[in-house]
């Protein structure tokens, strides 16, 4: 059969066709009124589309961009900084907050696991500065409990970041009442448009702390895109053409919610969660283990790869096969998962579609498999969410 | 009439439409065998673009992204910087490398004049362990004078960094000849593709500052850019759709040049030149004075508003009649000037077209204008210039 490129990756995820065309066709300079509106809509709309009252700033840049703002902007070099690790993500944490002169503190878990609450009590300190995590840990698929960590930290003086790159649209937060004093997103994620633009909401106290920190920081100084932002404008040249994409792709997100983006953004999150839950179980049903076995998030579903099996040869298969990009483990952790994304633009029947695919790729890497086993119990899985019904 | 929104501003600038559906079509993930080869073709066909032998690294980011690249990765804390200075992209430098704990030497000349290698000579101390510059003042449209301040710097250790954001595809350069450490570009520019992207070619011995150098940096990490670079990645996710479109702009270039890279880029140099100097022979026919009077550059033209003239009108005459958008001048010098581009996708019936439309703003804002003198000043320039010649 003919193949279509499709991503099942966790960023880049699949485009929306209208935002793919509203950015071929974008031809602003970003120095005029109507440039100005849309950077303001696009803003206004990520308040809401993250959830949160604090101001929202945007950089071109990939996520880890975003993510360094909130390690220069919030420390001086010297200060003590807590980090929240089990994967690829948490350890660019480590790595950003020592890159910055920062005395790092990490409690860390195994690939695969979550850090618990407990765990990060023990560790806190009063001095910490800042605690760093994620959401999702898009290396193995893992949700840690922001608000179990955020509930340790009200009333102390340590600031909460959470990288909620892929954690945004899969998971909901309760941004301004947990205290994330900075929340990131990316637009290669659950905004269904390419990779290039990330933002943040920054709470009243991360902005004060800005006023002492030491750390140097120029493009990406959150007060100076702050201060623009509230004109509309960015800093520097932004990324007209991917701005335009994301407007696109926040009407879209508003109109799935009947013409409410706060309805639409929720709908989005119960969605990842439904196609998340179909592929769970359809890969149990298929005697596949999950990775992360404890606590697997919507963003996306790790799987780990059957004995004796390269999970390279299983990516390969979804591709040559099924012209299906599913993602590989990381870095130590390559060969031994595979990666299935649900945020963003994912429906019941890419749902459906990527598992019949995996029923196939299964087999063909010698895989005793019953064809159609999987396909069942995503079906049922189906038919007894809220999803089915509210459409019924 | 009806109008068609036309960018004639130095960045972004018109867009090439095969380059906007490679775009919209891209739909590669970043960690594949396609997009490797997609990117490595780009990062060698920069080098050429660029004229130089060394290696090239890409950002997503605006241009500002490669310059702050190239102060945190060259200096350390307290080290001593000059920083050439006649616009608001040369006053970037200086707050870039004082953001970065710099001790900040400058060399000046006013808006609108250039800055002599001789002012840099009385200036330059052996211990200015960097020198900052502009090729192209975008902010004014001055071209200065790279290959006389490059010879001062010959047999010295400070190291040439040239911001040629607007020079590149306007200024023909002896990069590796002349010793330039560190050339800047970006994507919105002459590559003509939307803003996100920004790349440099580092030299060897910049390369080698950066194993001592001590100020933090790390998505913007040139030698982490250049390890990843020569595997066909970047080391964060990068804007795949506008590596597509650059690649699509690149190839564009070459066909131009006959299937070569490097003539086409050579003409594209040339075609810059001679539309600058079809403009800046129109205004002056028509009365109007060159704010960069002593050395133009070929990226813009920037042209002094009339005595009693806002530019502001100017600019929005051009918008609002002919769906053209000029730029203001900046800052200080909103106002005072406006600048039309000439870099990257502007052919002989683009700029014939502007001037058409400069005349009928400028008779529009209360100046006495003989009609058609401009144009007939610009066909004159044309029917002289090889530019001609070559397609006769």
């Amino acid at each position: 059969m003919i193949r279509k490129n499709r991503l099942f990756t966790p960023g880049p995820t699949q485009l929306l066709p209208s935002a793919q065309l509203a950015m071929a066709a974008a031809t602003m300079h970003h120095r005029t009124a109507e440039f100005r509106a849309l950077y303001s809509k696009v803003l206004a709309d990520l308040k809401t589309f993250v959830g949160s009252k604090n101001d929202v700033v945007m950089f071109t840049a990939s996520g880890t961009g975003a993510m360094e703002a909130a390690v220069s902007n919030l420390t001086s070099p010297g200060d003590k900084v807590l980090v929240v690790t089990a994967g690829k993500f948490g350890e660019r944490w480590e790595s950003l907050a020592k890159a910055y002169g920062c005395q790092v503190d990490s409690v860390r878990a195994a690939y695969g696991e979550t850090v618990s609450p407990e765990q990060v009590k023990a560790a806190l300190k009063p001095d910490h500065v800042a605690l760093y995590m994620q959401a999702s840990e898009s290396s193995t698929g893992v949700r840690h409990d922001v608000e179990g960590i955020a509930r340790l930290l009200k009333g102390t003086t340590t600031l909460l970041v959470v990288d909620s790159i892929t954690g945004l649209g899969t998971t909901k937060f309760d941004v301004d009442g947990w205290g994330i004093d900075v929340i990131i997103g990316g637009s290669q994620k659950a905004v269904m448009i390419p990779p290039g633009l990330a933002y943040c909401a920054v709470s009243d106290r991360a902005w004060q702390r800005m006023e002492s920190t030491k750390n140097p920081r120029y493009y990406f100084d959150l007060r100076k895109e702050r201060k623009n932002g509230a004109k509309g404008e960015s800093s520097y040249t932004p990324s007209t053409a991917l701005v335009a994409a994301l407007g696109a792709a926040l009407d879209y997100i508003r109109e799935q919610g009947g013409g409410d983006l706060a309805t639409g953004s929720d709908l989005l999150i119960r969605n990842a969660e439904t196609a998340a839950a179909m592929t769970r179980a359809a890969a149990q049903a298929l005697g596949l283990k999950l990775f992360a076995a404890s606590s697997p998030g919507a963003a996306l579903t790790a799987i780990t790869s059957p004995e004796g099996v390269d999970s390279s040869d299983i990516v390969k298969a979804f591709r040559n096969h099924f012209g299906a990009v599913v993602a590989n483990g990381q870095g130590e952790m390559k060969g031994q998962l595979f990666r299935i994304a649900h945020l963003g633009f994912y429906d019941y029947l890419d749902t459906i579609a990527i598992i019949g695919a995996l029923e196939n790729v299964l087999a063909g890497v010698g895989r005793k498999v019953e064809l159609g086993a999987g396909l069942k119990a995503a079906q049922q899985v189906y038919a007894q969410s809220s999803a089915s019904k509210a459409t019924a």
